[in-house]
């Protein structure tokens, strides 16, 4: 199921196909740099469309170009697909050019 | 000049104007809420734009519905008109429907 909560290790056999992310405390962590602020925001606008849509939303930071991001899933107490699929979305979209 | 550092009389008289905004170890704050999700990332949206236009870039946290915002003017290593400025705007943002 999307909600069940993941193993850490199949947690970790899945990051190894998303760079740049880590494992913490129950929440996947990345902090993403952009050229400026508008491709910063933009990324961010992008991802906020997709976060809704999937019904799923990062707690984030952002200052000038850069954004950390935290995903976890409260009802499940830790990291589930959902968190997964919301990662891999925001690796692809910060590719975009 | 908008780029000078506000005493704190000055700053405490201005945000009496400001209701929600605090001051703190140089910078100002305050907590936005709204109803949901897209009602937070719109108005962030709203505040993004004219934030670039100002060339004065908030530092923020968005958790679902609720926008944590710092704003400091780095160069002046504390508060300035720009500060005040941004802050009345996303206050005025925040009012719209």
């Amino acid at each position: 199921m999307a909600t069940t909560q993941l193993s850490d290790a199949e947690i970790d056999r899945r990051l190894a196909e998303l760079p740049g992310w880590q494992r913490c405390e129950g929440r996947l962590l990345r902090t993403f740099e952009f050229a400026d602020f508008v491709a910063a925001f933009g990324w961010m606008t992008r991802v906020a469309i997709i976060a809704e849509k999937l019904d799923h939303h990062p707690d984030w930071k952002n200052v000038y170009r850069r954004v950390e991001v935290e995903l976890s899933t409260h009802d499940a107490g830790g990291i589930t697909e959902r968190d997964l699929t919301v990662a891999a979305e925001m690796s692809r979209l910060a590719q975009l050019g």
